[in-house]
Parts: C-alpha cells; sequence; structure tokens
C-alpha cells in the first residue's frame, strides 16, 4: 500500500494552525518546586463544588428536567440561561433579548465562530499588540493578515487602515480588543478611547469584537462602561443598531469547564452564527446549561465576589513583591482586576531567554511576552499571572526572579 | 450613526451558512396530535439517567477529582476515556493508542474540524447521494465542490474524479461515507464495497472519512469490519499506516446531550486536529469526559443492548406497516440496525409535497429526502425515523401516510 501524504490534502489554511511554543512550555511546569506565574486559570479552590453537585442531581432527579438535560437540544442554547444573560447585560447597559445571545463553548468558541464568519483570506484583523493568544491561534484558521489597532487613535487615520488592508488583497473586517484588565497587559481601556475606537469602527464600516471575559474580576476603581453599552447609547438604546460584539464567558467567575461562553450582538449576526453553531457541533451540552442557569440564579453574585477578594490579595502582594524586588529599569502594569500584570524588562533582556535561565537557575515560571504579538513583537516582555500562585510563593518567586534579572542586566 | 451593514462584512463562506428548512420544520412539529417519523434522536427512555447523576456525584464529592473536572483541561480529552475508546476500537479491529485519539463535541464537530482542515475553497468532497445532512452543512462552510461518491464503484474511474476536481479549480480531498445503517437510508455497505473504496481512495490519495455513528446498533446479521480495520489490516496492523479517519459518538449508545464524540485516525492528523480543537473551543467539558468514562466502564454494554432491542422492535413494526399500508410502487429499505429507512415514492410524488399534505391532512411528519442530496436531489424520496415513535404510533402513522400516498399516486 502507499501510504497517505497528509500535507498533500491539508487546506492551505491548516498551515497556520501551529503548537504555540508556551502551551507546550506550560505542559512541562507540572514540577511541584516550581514557582508558576505562568497559567492563566482560575483558582480551584474558587469552584463552586457543591452548588453545581446539588444543580446536577436536582436536574437529574426530576424525570422530566432529565429527558431534556440529556437529549439534543437547539443550536440557540438553553433559553432559561439565555434570559438571565439577557438580565445582566440589561442591569449593565445593555437592553436585549434572548433573541440577541448565542450560548458557546466557552468564549473561545466565539472567536472561532466570529473569524470564521467574518475573514476570508487575506482581510484584515485589527488587534492590539500584544493582544490575547487564543484569539490570534482562533483568527489564525481563517488566514488574516493583521494591522495594529492603537485603541487611542494614535496617528493612523481610518483611509490609512483601508488602504492598507486593500493593499494586501482583502478588506478590513473587524477590531478585536481585551477592554478589561487584558489577557496579557492587566490595562482598562479608558472610556474615551472605546468611544474613539468606535468611531474608528464606524468610519471603517467593520463591527467591534469586545472579548469580555475579565470585566466582572474588578478590585478597585470605577467600572468603565462596556464597548456594547456605548454603541447601544448611541443608537438610542437599540441593540439592533450597534455594531459591537460582546462576548462573555462564565470560565472566570464560576467555572471553566463546564465550557460555557456567550455573544451579545444584533439579531442579523446571531442568526448567522446560529448556523454555525448548528454546522459546527449542533449545540452546547444542555446539562451544563441547566446547571449554569442554576448556578447563575444562586451563586454568581457570591462567587464573583470572592474571586475579587482572593485576586485582590495576590495582584497586592504581586505589586509589592515587584516594587521590592525588581531592579531599575524594570516596568510592570498596575491593573485594577482580572488575572494579569505585564512586565517590560531593561532593553536586551528577551523574555524567553529569561524564561530559560529562571527555570534552570531559579526554579520560576511565566510567559515570555512574544507570543502575544501578531507582528512585530516586543522581546523584553512578560506576563505574570497572579491567579493562581498563594501570597507567599509570589513574594517568593518574584524575590528569586529580579535577583536574576539583576544578574542578567548588564 | 450609520448602522453596521453586516452582510458587507461577512466572509464568502459564511453565505453557504443558510437555515436548513428541515431544522426549521421540525421545530413545527412539537404539537402533540402529530406521528412524527421526523427526528433522528435517540428515545430519551434509554438515558442512563441515574449511573450520569452517581457519576456526578461521586466525581464532585472527591476535592481532587472535583478541582480536575471543573478546572481547563488538555485539548486532546481526558486520557482515562481515550484509554476506554482505544481499548473498544482494539476490539473491533483497530489496535491503537490515545495518541491516536481527539475527543470532540460530538461526531458534529468532528466534521467541522475535518473539513476544517482539508478543503480549501473549490476543493471537492465526494459523498453519497443521499448523505447525512449535518455532514454538508459542516462541510458547505468551506465552500467544497461535491461529487457524487458510488461506493460500489459504478462507472466513474479514480482519474475522472480528479479531471473533474482539476477543472473546478480544486482537488479531491476526501471520501465521505455513512457505512452503517446510514442516515439516512439504513443501508449497509458491504465489505466488498468497503475494500472498493479504499482502492478507489488510495489511487485518488485522499483519506476517507468513516462516520460510524450508527455502528453499535446492529439488530441483526453479521457485523461487517469497519473500513478502518480493513485499511488497518491493509497496513499490516500499523493505523500509521492508514488513511481512515474514524469518527466515532456516544450520542446514539449512551447519551447525546453530554456532547462527547471521537476521532481516531494517524497521528499527524490527530496533532492537527488537536491544534483546530485548541484554536476552536480550547477543550470538550472536563466534567462530561469524566463521566462518560464512566458510563462507558459501567454501562455501556448494556445500554447498547438495550437500545438495539427497542429499536429492533420499532423497526419490525415499521417494516411489518409499510408492508401492511403502503400502496404499490412505493420501495424501501430494510435496515439491520440504526434509526432510520428511506422510502422511494412513485415517480411524481415530490417528498416535500406530501410533507406539506402529510401534516395537513393527516398529522403525521416524516422528513422530505431532498435535503439529503448535495447535487442532483431525487425528490421523490422521505426519511422515516423509527428511534422516536412507539410501535403503537408506527402502525397508526404509516396506516394515514399509506392512505394519503394512495391518494396521491395516479
Amino acid at each position: 500500500m502507499t501510504a497517505l501524504d497528509w500535507s498533500h490534502v491539508f487546506a492551505t489554511r491548516s498551515e497556520r494552525m501551529r503548537a504555540s511554543e508556551i502551551r507546550e512550555l506550560l505542559k512541562l511546569l507540572d514540577q511541584p518546586d516550581i514557582i508558576s506565574f505562568a497559567g492563566g486559570i482560575p483558582d480551584p479552590a474558587l469552584f463552586p463544588v457543591e452548588a453545581i453537585r446539588d444543580a446536577q442531581h436536582a436536574i437529574l432527579s426530576d424525570p422530566k428536567q432529565a429527558a431534556q438535560a440529556l437529549q439534543y437540544s437547539i443550536s440557540e442554547g438553553y433559553l432559561p440561561l439565555r434570559r438571565w444573560i439577557a438580565d445582566l447585560m440589561g442591569k449593565n447597559g445593555v437592553p436585549c433579548t434572548p433573541d440577541n445571545i448565542l450560548i458557546t463553548c466557552g468564549s473561545q468558541q466565539g472567536l472561532d465562530f466570529l473569524a470564521k464568519m467574518l475573514l476570508s483570506p487575506g482581510d484584515t484583523a485589527l488587534v492590539e499588540a500584544p493582544t490575547y493568544l487564543g484569539a490570534l491561534q482562533a483568527f489564525n484558521c481563517y488566514e488574516p493578515r493583521y494591522d495594529r489597532l492603537i485603541p487611542d487613535g494614535g496617528n493612523v487615520t481610518p483611509a490609512a487602515y483601508a488602504a492598507a488592508a486593500e493593499k494586501a488583497g482583502g478588506r478590513v473586517k473587524f477590531a478585536y480588543v481585551v477592554p478589561d484588565f487584558a489577557n496579557p497587559t492587566g490595562i482598562t481601556l479608558s472610556v474615551e478611547n472605546r468611544e474613539k475606537l468606535l468611531d474608528l469602527a464606524t468610519e471603517l464600516a467593520i463591527p467591534v469584537i469586545e472579548d469580555s471575559a475579565y470585566q466582572a474580576l474588578r478590585f478597585e476603581g470605577e467600572a468603565v462602561p462596556s464597548i456594547l453599552s456605548l454603541d447601544v447609547a448611541r443608537n438610542g438604546g437599540d441593540i439592533e443598531k450597534t455594531r459591537t460584539v460582546f462576548c462573555g464567558t462564565f470560565s472566570k467567575t464560576l467555572v471553566p469547564a463546564l465550557r460555557i461562553g456567550w455573544i451579545v450582538a444584533a439579531t442579523p449576526l446571531i442568526q448567522k452564527l446560529v448556523l454555525t453553531k448548528q454546522a459546527g457541533d449542533l449545540h452546547s451540552s444542555t446539562l451544563n446549561q441547566m446547571v449554569m442557569a442554576r448556578l447563575a440564579e444562586t451563586t454568581y453574585d457570591a462567587n464573583v465576589a470572592r474571586a475579587i477578594a482572593l485576586y485582590r490579595t495576590r495582584r497586592d502582594a504581586l505589586m509589592a513583591a515587584l516594587a521590592a524586588s525588581m531592579p531599575k529599569g524594570v516596568e510592570w502594569t498596575k491593573p485594577e482586576g482580572g488575572l494579569f500584570t505585564w512586565v517590560t524588562l531593561p532593553d536586551g533582556i528577551d523574555g524567553a531567554e529569561l524564561l530559560a535561565r529562571a527555570i534552570a537557575e531559579e526554579r520560576v515560571a511565566f510567559v515570555p511576552g512574544k507570543a502575544f504579538f501578531a507582528t512585530d513583537a516586543m522581546a523584553n516582555t512578560i506576563r505574570l499571572n497572579f491567579s493562581s500562585p498563594t501570597v507567599e510563593d509570589i513574594g517568593e518567586g518574584i524575590a528569586r526572579l529580579g535577583r536574576l534579572i539583576a544578574r542578567m542586566t548588564p
């Protein structure tokens, strides 16, 4: 028999699917003696295990609910859960109905579906530098060109973005942004810059994808209205006239592994997305959606409060440790929420080289910044996560890292 | 504000995403006085509700397992579940390891991922006429051309398939087949024709996608070896040399709404698919995978036996009712398993027209055959499902349908 040459049958898009060095690296970090700032995952101590167990038990003890929970279902998602999300959005300045909502398998699936619907090969996606690595992985499959989104305007005009896209053989199709306590920078976009972003999107006639994964986890300061809520306000309260696509998730507020996220947008987009969902995996787990609907009602607020309290303490510990232990020339962001801070190293120190030495010499891990750039990576950057390590480990780990950076600084 | 024209930003592929008339129709069929042969879903009486409840409870009562079940996880899937699947495949002539397996959200997601990896726009997918509607919906998003797969050879040579594909601006990328008790026809591909299909795929240097959704539900007769097992046998027992991609699912044997399916193939393909999964939705629900691993160990065999017993009775009832009630000129398949039979009506009776009248005049529903064809639909066909209606309803419903067809026959 002639063996099949798989590379001969792959689509061109599959060449963009490459293993992330970072994710490979993270697999190696299970050694217990390593202090890791590399993750981006919630602390499992926050998972509402009993509430989930009770919800499962209640649903599966009622024959009618059990039959519904385990059977095929509609692609849009479980209606009571979409109703709860519509209420939550309404409280945050986005009046909408369940018809404006699609349930997805985490917001990662939302990003994949949006790129699938919007990007033809060679089209341009506007993304920040740096931006969320998982978004780049989702978008890459649809062979886009990237251009750098500067939310506060900068000196790139809409016409210049459009001309560059056309020169590359496509059109600008969307702007993607993580506006609150961004992954990886921890930075929050001001209301003024959100308005400027909407102006830019309006001039370019494109949607804004608002990845709101961390919005609920604000430790201090005043909440900034979501881009979608500003868009709704511009349009007389009518979501049907908006251009913003809001991606939400329960992964950081309740639990990741039920894989429940959502998209909120005008119905013409949602209706197309429902077809994408139907073609993609029919529907999200009905049982998990029913459990999440119960958790949302009973434990969402308390769980968010607990997460905020825990992560604020760790953020404070990290800020104190950085101030105490980092040599001159190292800069970092001061996130008002979320899971991450972003560190800029002295010129000439490469984040990837630092990681190799940090693991070998100091048993400390983090993610080098390079992976978060679609183009023109800044090598002298790293991302530190503060949701997973304990306060004690934060102090010790940053002291070790500071010593190493001092040794490497010329 | 200028409202966004969404059609201006959709990718060309999104134009292929259309609402299926059938699925729209099925939504209307909740009226309790309709006898429906339209569904394609398992009987919820078969769901192992208690076993699922017990599994959830056990996992979530153990702190270590609970933390794992609810946390982010690897894209490949839960290792003990992949081990169980590897054992099952091994028992069925496919020696393999967990590295040959990716867990998907139902086999629908497997079909989407395979099309995503394999199809560039204009490439050719070989599909049977008729074939599974959900596969066409998944493939459509990647803008293929379709050519008719004739598994038993027919008179189309491999060179003719290749030439037609090249003329259309692409290449033949795969052959897709539901070999056992196919949806929609109920027909099983003979071992001889499976071998011919492998010969064809070898000459064309393409993979075969084997959608094995119904294989376990055989009521009678001898099991036909899977195409993958024949491919393994051709290659000295080495799955790494095979070209067949096996898509399996627990949706028909245990429960659909945990959304657990799997793909088995050579590792070069699985490794690419893992990246697709990572970019697509990170991973399937860990909790659901852990529950399914327990169900697989404890109730899989018993559940399959119960499903076979129940569906066999209904298949028998349907065959008897068709023989008793259908006028001359109506033909149907005699499935040895699965959920469906395929009815060919007298020339000139359109399945869609028949449905409209069947609902209005006889309160009976089914799916018109047209939707299952990628090209050149045969309008005088319908699909009847026998997994959902009771034996009593089958007799009554087919009697009504027979009367109506008799009235419509010239």
